[in-house]
């Protein structure tokens, strides 16, 4: 059997657009001479639709699509992902997440998704019934098993600890299945690809059978979708592989012998730097901006979503504001100059002093007589956030806010201020790895100045500041973090492996204080397996962090 | 039996002293000659702890301190409420919602949650694996059936559609139950607690069996708790009910005759305010805020939360800014001094206009020959919320935030500016609701001024701007959100029923497009069924309401 793999960038609740896009690229599988195209889980409304599901009438809209969609159909096969209901017992939603096989101008078979995912980002539980039972469909010569993303993620040749008891899969395989058809919509994160493809291999090696796994790629807010679909023959090798980060449309004969593909991944610098130039691209492209604005700072964090967002958009497309203070230092404006000549991008300087001079004086009748503290830092940061809102809002840029997951994780930022923007580019990206990218970047000639690189990191919100006077060592900091964040340790086993307990309470408890600054960040770019935002969900008022 | 019902406000995390008012209540139950002491569901780590489950030393504390609290046990019986781990077949999470029987010194009988809410503001099956069966334990004469909060919500007798195909607390009943015992803890919306009390009358009449329900109150960030626990006897009558939005301690003797009860809620307005003020002091309380500060508009929605405000902390912790612009009304001074002297605070005057006109003059390098628009209405309200962090982080105020649902709905409102602060009061409260409550609230005496209940809405950002004129009148205005928000209509079926076609799609589209702006909001207190915020979950990149 032929089958087309058609990797499109769905817009969540775009049903026309979408619908076109399926219907093309069906059309495009014929003239191929394909004999089946196949599209990813939820196709048609673009993944994750969310409390839209809720929405009868967007289920009612994605019904009638549905049909069109069938209507254009000949003898060639059409597998898409759409939301279908069947309310019989008046118990639970009475909706599923399905894939519809179409031809012959109408909707022939539907198999539903048995495994619902409720963890993490994902929240399916919520909004659909599991299937009950899953089917084999004869199409052609072959017996088509046809599965949704988790369910083929719960293999017991492959996973120690499973989450499902029941396994649709190998369901499908002992009723006889000749041909695996998964459709996904994974998210990406780093390594997660090579995850996906031993997965794959171990469960079509192990059963004897060939699997054609295609998924969407895009970014839908936070969530980087890569793409990558995976076609797999009977014997567990990898011999299809569609692009990472955009769109692909491949075709996979089961008949034909193909070489062996052995990599799946790149480097971390290239997939790092692949996902976030999309998930800029895309929030942009989905919603209508196509200018981005981003404040310098003469730090590495602005200078590298900067180098991004010229990726994205085009260095015609990208403006920056220096907006110096008195504490600034000459080489932050001067490292920014020095960006800004390497990537040949439009930049105004408009000083923060003047504003936080009669910011200062007007609230001298309540301040006179105070410390300085935090309040006047905030300050100077509130006015750049100030500034950067009034052009975006004034030229409709797309601000990007600059924090990096270190950062965000300890609260070392200004609620309103610097974290003022529309989308957390690097808000998934420790410090450490910041540096690491940079280099990268800078791998064939100098874009990021050195300097930027080389500088000791500082907020310069007052004199002499550094980053180090408040937060321990980046790299020290980055370990922590990872520990606590990524591999869900606490403070008993954090401080037995890095030592210190000290310094590693005060950053569990900053982690856990600063929940109120997250809530009211701009949405992050996900591209690690536990990221700030909706896949991460904990109290704001708590007292846990007072007990450790 | 005698039950004794412990309505307690646990604070999530804080597994010490959650455990502290437990025995305590325990011991106060013995001297009162109670015979069975029973807690809320989770009380012993406070609800919802949500990721904080996921974490074992989080785990491995609740297991400790649930034994140290049945050490602490004589022959009464205690219940309380707490997550268990039954690891036993490498499947799914082992993580079980617990309600817990000790007496003896020891945990004598676990029964596991059954049915886990996750819809709305409810994720439990990202962390627990349901109940496999449900069991009767023996204790003194009684033969205890002991369910969780949700566990008794399926009643097929009350429900048209159920959610779940299982019935525990039937179940319970048919393995001989003589007396039903329920956990809970129920987040507060109004009319809730009538829902409540009708479906669990129905319940206990029909199987002719007493019950004890208890509930936690307090709020937890944007969840409030209202107590109200519930006894009924056989005959399905109300014969105990706890206060509501307060501690209590019931005392329910299954022998005992007492007088029916027939009316469990208040009037909209008492029932909503109690939950708003319950909301502020308890984030305040459980954060260790003990003073609140608003900017004082001269508007209807400063006004009530102001007032919220002094309900909360009293009026000497509640300090206002008034700050005027050249557009703001001479008028809005005067009432809001008015509403000052009436509540007996302290204030601030702290015009923006200085402030303005430097950052104007700063940005007139970019903006000379731009059309005023959009841009320096917002820098206004930002340079206000830009004094309030000010004044918030110099002298550690809790910054309130005074926007209300309509103007949250479709967006009228700044980010970064009046929307900077910790808590949105009145975020889930429409505004025609607002001024509903403000007459209460001026029912004995005026204490928000009547010349800002009259006024017309406006947000003073240019010269003589109204409400009315980016927005449709707020009784119809309000009128499609409600439909829209919380009975889920869409375009089609409001407009048959409110026509202005034009109208409703502004406003729907309004609402969609603004989802960036409320991803970003501070927490809102929820008193509604689908209140902003963690119950309401969309996409902001869709194009949804590009089709609508």
């Amino acid at each position: 059997m032929k089958i087309a793999l058609c990797q499109i960038n769905p817009i969540i609740g775009d049903i026309k657009g979408n619908k076109d896009k399926i219907i093309n690229g069906y059309k495009r599988g014929i003239e191929q001479k394909a004999d089946l195209v196949i599209f990813p889980e939820l196709s048609l409304c673009g993944y994750p639709p969310l409390d839209l599901i809720e929405k009868e009438e967007f289920r009612i809209a994605l019904s009638n699509a549905s049909k069109e969609i069938a209507k254009t159909t000949n003898k060639i096969g059409l597998i898409f992902g759409s939301i279908t209901e069947d309310y019989e017992d008046n118990i639970g939603t009475g909706i599923y997440n399905s894939a519809l096989l179409c031809y012959e101008g109408e909707i022939k078979f539907i198999q539903n998704k048995t495994l619902l995912p409720n963890y993490d980002v994902f929240d399916e539980v919520r909004y659909f019934e599991p299937s009950k039972d899953v089917f084999i469909h004869e199409f052609n010569d072959e017996k088509l098993g046809i599965s949704i993303c988790e369910d083929i993620w719960n293999d017991d040749d492959y996973w120690k600890n499973r989450r499902y008891p029941i396994d649709p899969v190998k369901n499908l395989i002992k009723k006889g299945a000749s041909l695996l058809i998964n459709i996904s919509a994974s998210p990406y994160a780093y390594e997660r690809r090579e995850e996906r493809y031993e997965m794959l291999s171990t469960l079509t090696a192990s059963e004897q059978i060939p699997l054609a796994y295609v998924c969407c790629f895009g970014s839908q807010t936070d969530l980087v979708f890569d793409g990558a679909s995976m076609c797999f023959n009977q014997n567990g090798q990898l011999v299809k592989l569609g692009n990472s980060f955009q769109e692909d449309f491949i075709l996979f004969d089961t008949k034909m012998n193909y070489q062996e593909i052995e990599k799946v991944e790149r480097s971390f610098e290239e997939e790092i730097l692949d996902s976030l130039i999309l998930g800029i691209k895309d929030y942009a492209g989905k919603t209508g901006f196509t200018k981005a604005l981003i404040g310098l700072s003469g730090g590495i964090d602005s200078a590298i979503v900067t180098y991004l967002a010229v990726e994205a958009f085009g260095k015609e497309n990208v403006f920056v504001v220096m907006m110096p203070s008195k504490y600034s230092s000459e080489g932050s404006i001067k490292d920014s100059e020095k960006l800004i000549e390497n990537l040949g991008i439009s930049s105004e300087m408009i000083s923060v002093q003047p504003v936080f001079d009669e910011v200062l004086k007007m609230l001298n009748p309540l301040f006179e007589g105070t410390k300085e503290n935090i309040a006047e830092e905030n300050i100077q940061s509130r006015i750049r956030g100030l500034y950067l809102m009034a052009i975006s809002n004034k030229f409709n840029y797309m601000l990007l806010t600059t924090g990096n997951k270190s950062e965000m994780a300890v609260g070392y930022a200004t609620l309103y201020g610097d974290m003022s923007g529309a989308l957390a580019v690097i808000g998934d990206v420790y410090k450490t790895d910041v540096y690491r990218l940079s280099k990268f970047i800078n791998r064939e000639k100098d874009i990021i100045p050195n300097e930027i690189i080389d500088k000791e990191p500082s907020a310069e919100l007052r004199p002499d500041q550094r980053d180090q006077d408040s937060l321990p060592p980046y790299d020290f900091l980055d370990r922590i973090l990872r520990m606590y964040l990524e591999e869900y340790k606490e403070i008993n086993e954090i401080t037995k492996e890095l030592k210190d307990e000290e310094t590693v309470r005060k950053v569990l408890k900053l982690v856990d204080l600063n929940e109120f600054k997250r809530k009211q960040a701009a949405p992050v770019i996900r591209v690690s397996t536990k990221a700030f935002g909706y896949g991460r969900r904990f109290p704001i008022v708590q007292r846990w962090n007072r007990n450790i």
